[in-house]
């Protein structure tokens, strides 16, 4: 456990909640693309699938922006302790949650693609709820890591589980699907690769939470001593 | 570009170097665990294969390491301008090194399954010197940070095009592969996961390189401003 100063500084107060609310704000970015790429898959809606795959801009623009402000901070504020480790983790978290945007982006992709070759191969149909549970560990993971709620980080790895039977239940489903009908092997690689740009986004949200309890407990859960 | 002071301070300039020096050592184990997984694959040696997926530990302790140093530097020494980006931007490099040594290992699994099924399908002799392409991006991408020499990473760039042709080219291989052959789908979808992790080691050095620009010029290249 670091010391953790107490900063009466108003104005560096002011800029980690401006730095929290630009991680939340880029999170609910990412949520929403997810959101919306699982409709588009759900109402065969390409248009809503093209319009997910331009979103992915303002999310760079949010990397960016975060990343000046973290050296904003660090340069003038100089801080110490859990605040330290809070701005360094921030740039790290902003990693996953852009690469979150671009999975968001790939899954559109396969989805147009889905779309146009024609009807869905039947195991298309696991995938939204797939997306779902992997939103939810993203918001969780999230709202751990503004809060600083270590406990709350925890529930996220244990979310993971169901994800990956998921993944594991779709991508034999795919592969049954090709070997039955080799004529549409491009659908079935399209399908697969949906389900793992979903785990990957599992994934993503799974670091930020590791990244919690990090940055809470000052230990670091990502990976075990064991390992 | 920023302010850069000269830094006097024997200790700091020691810690910084430490901190090179660290992030080329892990940098190198990443190159060696990509060499191996090639090889590996070359001469279908299941036993060099499975040793490139407990190599990846070490990575994992690299990288907890590396980022105590950062914030041990960013604490103790408050560096500003340069010296400042240096330190946050090694902890998100090191992200971009430990899923490069991700991709090694599932390279690797994907390996054992492949020459544990039989001959290996025609397309995978594209993949080894896919792989020492993706490798010497790596290669220079870390050079081109440690030295900061921002010339010498766009270059990293421009050999991603050969890497990303190789992708399409093993990709579309690997359909008509499973198209002709159904019996052996999971070779092909093996053999197609294999040219996705090399290409998304290429991506990680990418990544790299793209910091190193936004380290050395101030300036952001990572996300163009007409994005």
């Amino acid at each position: 456990m670091t010391n953790m100063p107490l900063h009466t500084d108003l104005q560096f107060a002011k800029e980690l909640q401006e730095l929290k609310d630009r991680l939340l704000a880029m999170g609910g970015r990412c949520e929403t693309m997810i959101d919306e790429a699982i409709h588009a898959l759900e109402e065969r809606d390409v248009a809503l699938a093209r319009s997910v795959m331009k979103a992915d801009k303002q999310m760079n623009r949010d990397e960016l922006e975060i990343d000046e402000l973290v050296v904003r901070i660090l340069a003038l504020r100089n801080p110490v302790g859990r605040d330290l480790r809070f701005a360094v983790t921030s740039s790290k978290v902003v990693i996953d949650l852009e690469r979150i945007g671009d999975e968001a982006v790939n899954f559109s992709e396969r989805v147009v693609e889905l779309i146009e070759a024609g009807p869905l191969p039947a195991p298309a149909n696991d995938l939204p709820e797939m997306g779902r549970l992997a939103n939810q560990m993203l918001r969780d993971a999230l709202d751990a890591f503004v809060t600083e709620d270590a406990k709350k980080a925890l529930t996220v790895r244990s979310q993971d589980d169901p994800v990956d039977e998921y993944y594991g239940q779709i991508l034999r489903a795919a592969e049954r699907y090709m070997t039955e009908q080799p004529e549409h092997i491009r659908q079935g690689m399209n399908l697969a690769s949906c389900a793992k740009y979903l785990e990957r986004i599992a994934d993503h949200a799974t670091n930020i939470a590791e990244m919690v309890v990090f940055l809470v407990r000052g230990e670091d859960v990502r990976h075990p001593k064991n390992q």
